[in-house]
């Protein structure tokens, strides 16, 4: 899956029939196979002829991220006459995915004339290069003289598709690993060499880290202390030259990830060096980890009710098939759902938060459903949401009931947004007065049936309050592939991540 | 009601409290009274000290439009330092009364230190300006002259209060007119004078139009044949210069619409002229307005089911209180919607089609709603909503449920954008393939249960196929004042308007 | 004058030459009379079917206003097609001219076929309104109960052609005025009631001011204490509301400014009112003026070479005659030359501050000397500039010798920016190293030959150091009406307006 | 030389003299060794604080780029606090040199704070990557496979440094080469190898076609015919993935250019290949060059005055040193230009018409002429300008005298743009009317003096008529280290480059 092969296309009314079937030929020629839209008078040609090319078209109910995808895109052309769109959506197609992945943003206008158009075909597969000798040299000698080294996966990798290259250079120079969001999967998360659980040991520690398509940006607090070490030394693995020395100076392997790994193994075997599983350095992550896992299982297995995050991701964990594409979107549900959700494929996680934006969760889910639908052996979208980040294009839900994608939908609901309130304390404060002046700002209507959303189009719904009835409500949403469920898990509403985290990590 | 003076805050993280507090403060002063937002981190302390200084707070699900305020905005501003908020904010809200109305956007950055601060008050009422004399006299003349005259109020009439002004003038001058979209209701729509069931032949025929605060946009067909006379006379009335002589060269009354009214009516009375009631024009128009109302009554009284448009309407028309603010958004709904529900108070109706954005509907009513709870004697709001325009924002049910507002929505369902598929074809449709290869584009889940989205909140919900079923439903919602109610009124899905407008207009 | 009618015009290549005729044609529709550009590939064809339209073409050296015009203009837009170019252009012409004036920006593409084109017919006059009554009257009472009462007249006043007016208004209530710098000469400078030579006591103290077209802007320190009275009364004659009780709370007459004036003639002539000449405040006025001219007079007639920036204004005043058009650039020469110059007409200057950019005062000059080719009696436009600012676009003095136009530029030389080296101190420097490491930034190459730039294209040039030569090369330049000429005035380097001017106001 | 390492940086006023300091101090952390500006009030502090760390500055007269810059630099940037700027100019000056270099934008916002700063350090050299080994081997294969093989050198080969490498790459391989605009000098352009006077035929008969750093952009006719053989094949050696496979599908060496030629070379060296001196396609290349150059010699030669451009570029040509730096600027002058004045030194060329923008030469010439003087042994600035080119900034001659720059600007005069009139004609067509209604839009003030111009600021001016004035002006220019000369070169304004070019190409 992954992002990078999204081109936004604001088609508008086309003088003639032949604009749309225009630019569907065009997009069919780049190999595009779905489209995603929302009706209105442009472009509704534009779909019918897509689809009449062959491409699958899901219509959305909210597709704001349109204007967005403009401002932000890697590429922005208005092409001046018909015969330029195939042109045009070739170039935003090949930007897409060149380089370092980005949309591409594509505006038609609608008054053009008809005119002989050129032939364009497909664009080639992304070319690839190396990183220099010398640097491959440097980092390999920086990672032999350390003493603590780290290795951290991010989401460059995922889209390198460099997943079978890492596992082994991972398993053969013996190092530790940690995930960002997006990096997830890449290597399986219970792989024994993840130091995921010790995260925050791990960065603050390292003497190396050696960074693969990971950017030093506020996720990896930018590799400064007080996160990480002062003397660290940064190795980059990246294609993207404007990335390396970003924040902190590095030893800079520049060029696609997969060919670099390559590179790294080659060295790695003729030297026949492996970091030793027997260091004081495996040893503190180790127990950091033991220490770490044992205060998750007491939260984990904590039965007071109304539930409380840990407990309600450890039993969705035991459930969830290893090949399960998980989005997620919302504030500790997606904080805390990262770190509790394994993930074992790399490019199965689609994590809103990196995108900043709330609401594109459902799109992303029917997206990844429509995809898998048209695949021999098809594998579950689970969509992680917290209750505030679902109200922001919980309507889709029809669009999963409309074509009959079956997304299991999870909202972890604390009646607000960071925390809520219970029903009665809600109650109490209505009979205070006008709500608009003292209900807290950050509460949503406590219990909000989100499931029976759901269920008005003919999905499966379910309320959720116990373990019980999450493990019930699960394996029944799991076994039926004919349509989409929402699990409505009703959480504690003034529990709060920071008590938990504190002693969690 | 009306959006003149919406000002779009973007607030960030302030470095103390006091910037919350300073930003509260200056609404305040500026005597904002409703403070609308999303919650996330930067907004909770500027809401929850604005609901300290007294302002009200409505916490919304989605407001996807700020983005867009920010780019079409009248003013846009990012002050520099903290001192600068309070003038920042008086501009803000000045700019947005003064001279055109128009959204304004403040961009508050995060990172100010605390400063002194200068004390600003609220700015004064809009200052007012009169036509010139010549110019009053020279559209005098034409009016007289015009053998085929015709009135047409728009929003700048509603916008400028000129009311009851205008009533008198039409009233004295005896004169036929006609409202734009938000000009309904400035004279109510059931004046023996309005001739908007003519629509049509009024603009087609009319030799002399005088325009009172109504833009020569594609609203009006920019003043242009077909649609009008290409020999015909305008005179606009408008506080806007630049909006005069735009595509069609025009007599220009330029200033305020009351006082100008004022203007004209001194004219006409000292002329003691009045267009007569007995002339071909009346007549002519007059005959068209029987005839539609003939053919609009036969399809409103049509019985077969499902239902049509015009039903629909009819039925809704016969029960809502004259005072009720209509919010409506949608394609044939709003259109027709337009023509069959009446106005009878001018700013009781949003049009969401003037602004041209979907899923705007639910939040106007929302803000109406609230502003409507403080009053001594509140009015109903009812949203009229296309099922398509309400996939948009449906989400916003919940924040009406949360906030115990008693908004009435009419969703007018069939199934699809433009028009749907019955359930029995969908059905066998699923069967052909994948949908996303053969659903047709404007289609959406055949009779979906938007009202059970409702009743998923805790509001009344009903599901309404028959003329009684609707009158029913809209009695139980008009009737109760504590809760938002939902119909989900299902029509014939096949049913299209062209065919029933081409008949009755 | 006035840049009242600016469209900057953008073309690219065109199909066929019918693009560039159906420009030429629309513009002159619009009765533009003037075209001005930079010739390259693709305005060749536009500037020839210009001038084959009956167009005045003046090429230019470097236009380098056009992208900021874009970014800054009032009305922007790019035609889709051909078809539209002639509606585009009446709508930039009108928009320029309607409301408050401010150029327009049109981009016309290239790649555009032909089409069939509607005739669009030359846009009517401005519109005009008129202030409310009883903003009339609060305005007059406001005035007739002041005790130190001030006019100020701006830009507005000149625009809205109100001089006439204006002068008749200013007799009959007796009232004392300062102009804006672009508000100089809609009354003449040297009127009685004219206290610009004591502007700071006449702001400073006055309880009430009359703005006529002139905005609180920084020009006018915002209406703002310390250069304000914190208790000023002020009242706004404007057409544009959103200028009105902008910083400071204002009585708003809002409307045309000439149609305004009439209004509050008809008022003080009906009430039979006028402020007495007699009174402690003229007293106060007319000392500090008396007192300055004192200053000044000292300063202008100092004999000690080289000549300080009062001396040489003195000297110029002498000579330039009544009706003169004066564009003015630089920092000290402009600011001090506003003050020593005097202006007897109205929109005969174009004072380059107002728009912040330095560069466009050798542009001014073109196009004011070319319409004044045209007319029967034309007259003489003088073009002071600092010797930096003639700098930005000094090669523009080889479009005057080609086109014949007789500018009288004068450069104000003191070496530099602020201030400046003498050839001696420069010489010694030199000596010390590289100037690139030593040189002040503020300085220019001491005594350059600005003059030698005019030769250099067969125009006149002088080089004059004291007050004689000045009188002698200005009497020469005034006298030759076929060529231009350039007076390089080398003043004292190190002398500083500050000192001077905190003596003289 | 080169624009890789631009940083345009605009500040503002600062809070305190600290402001400037810091700018200065993080500019010199970062290497940056000259600061080019154009004097007001903000930026003299920050000029005066760069002197004092010992950064040099060239105070420019206008600096019209700026704004441009910010459109469309790589990076642009706006630091929200004071203690940001180091780490803001570290990433700009980073930015532009990492990837494909490029300008970058720093805005420094004026009313800030002082606060403590962090420590930045200048940014190491950019990284390297390598081509993938498999294209490296697809592109040998093709280049043994060629019949008519082709090596086109661009401005990417020159930037990369890569000179030496590539020299030994077409030697051993015995290619045939051209360089683009940019790309002249990094291999000799009198070298056996060098096709540059066969342009058209090279680039229409190769089959295979091997870029290094090259676009595929206007400059190259976007790789596709008339211009190209329809089946040519394409290699490309960049380091920016984007560029790849744009227009044409190539074969892709992504990565640095000097490694990659390493690579190819090592190919090379091991299958002992070289294309044979003796084929079919030399021969036919070598008549070619043989022809043009006879064609050239019979222009070059040529007596008849006024003189074309060939004759004075030939002359140019036998004078100049080889190791001087050519900048050039102009229409016909650039374009033929390129073809005759040879350059033998990499990055010696800075061609304006690669940015598109007139205006730039002046400046490019100033910024190499004033690093030049701070080098041991210096070499000469040649700046070859039109004449309407040099209107555009031609006053910046004043700042080549202020500090001493010893550039030759050589304006070639054609007494207007594309072609102009000589003086009888142009007196001629005064005497029939007002010149703005009948002077062609593309001339210019016939014979004008710009040699007075550098005269006016005491650099040595030569009006040049013959081929012998033309040999004697340049040697007395070239031997003159002091100061700047200009050459006025009269040429037939009615020669057209058209009818020359067709003979000679």
């Amino acid at each position: 899956y992954f992002l990078s092969d999204i081109v936004a296309l604001k088609p508008a009314v086309m003088g003639e029939v032949t604009g749309a079937e225009l630019i569907a030929e065009a997009l069919k020629t780049q190999k595009v196979e779905y489209m995603f839209g929302i009706v209105g008078v442009p472009i509704i040609e534009v779909a019918m002829a897509a689809q009449a090319a062959g491409i699958k078209y899901v219509g959305m109910r909210n597709e704001q991220a349109v204007e967005a995808c403009r401002l932000y895109s890697k590429f922005s052309a208005r092409p001046s006459s018909l015969e330029a769109i195939p042109s045009v959506i070739e170039k935003a197609v090949r930007t897409s995915i060149y380089g370092r992945p980005g949309a591409c943003y594509v505006d038609i206008a609608g008054d053009m004339v008809n005119a002989k158009v050129n032939r364009i075909s497909c664009c080639p597969p992304p070319p690839v290069s190396l990183a220099d000798h010398s640097a491959v040299t440097e980092a390999i000698c920086a990672l032999k003289a350390a003493k603590t080294p780290l290795v951290i996966i991010g989401k460059g990798a995922a889209y390198g598709r460099a997943e079978a290259l890492l596992r082994q250079f991972v398993e053969i120079s013996g190092l530790p690993f940690l995930p960002t969001p997006m990096g997830k999967g890449v290597i399986p998360d219970d792989h024994p060499n993840c130091v995921a659980a010790a995260r925050s040991r791990a960065l603050l520690q390292a003497d190396v880290v050696l960074l693969f398509g990971a950017r030093l940006n506020w996720i990896l607090h930018f590799g400064l202390p007080p996160r990480f070490n002062p003397n660290v030394k940064i190795i980059q693995v990246d294609l993207c030259a404007e990335e390396m020395s970003n924040n902190v100076k590095s030893v800079a392997l520049l060029g696609d990830i997969g060919a670099i790994v390559t590179q790294l193994l080659t060295c790695v075997r003729e030297h026949g060096w492996k970091y030793p599983s027997s260091t004081e350095w495996w040893g503190s992550l180790k127990e950091k980890i033991a220490a770490n896992a044992e205060i998750s299982k007491g939260l984990a297995l904590n039965t007071t009710l109304p539930m409380n995050y840990y407990t309600v991701f450890h039993h969705i964990s035991q459930q969830l098939p290893h090949d399960c594409v998980i989005v997620s979107e919302g504030a500790n549900t997606m904080d805390i759902g990262r770190t509790m959700l394994n993930n074992y494929l790399p490019r199965h996680r689609l994590d809103a938060g990196t995108f900043g934006t709330m609401g594109v969760g459902l799109g992303f889910a029917i997206a990844a459903a429509a995809m898998e639908k048209s695949r021999d052996k098809s594998r579950r979208v689970v969509c992680v949401e917290g209750d505030s980040a679902f109200g922001f294009s919980g309507m889709e839900v029809e669009t999963m009931c409309r074509y009959n994608l079956p997304v299991v939908i999870i909202v972890v609901n604390n009646n607000g947004i960071y925390s809520g309130l219970d029903p009665e304390a809600w109650k109490e404060m209505a009979k205070m007065g006008d709500l608009t002046s003292i209900a807290p700002p950050v509460s949503l209507l406590p219990e909000a049936r989100y499931d029976q959303v759901m269920t008005a189009f003919g999905g499966q719904g379910f309320l959720v309050r116990t373990a019980e009835e999450l493990k019930s409500a699960l394996e029944l949403s799991l076994s039926d592939w004919d349509r989409p469920s929402l699990l409505n898990v009703l959480i504690d509403p003034s529990s709060d991540r920071k008590q938990q985290v504190s002693a969690a990590l």
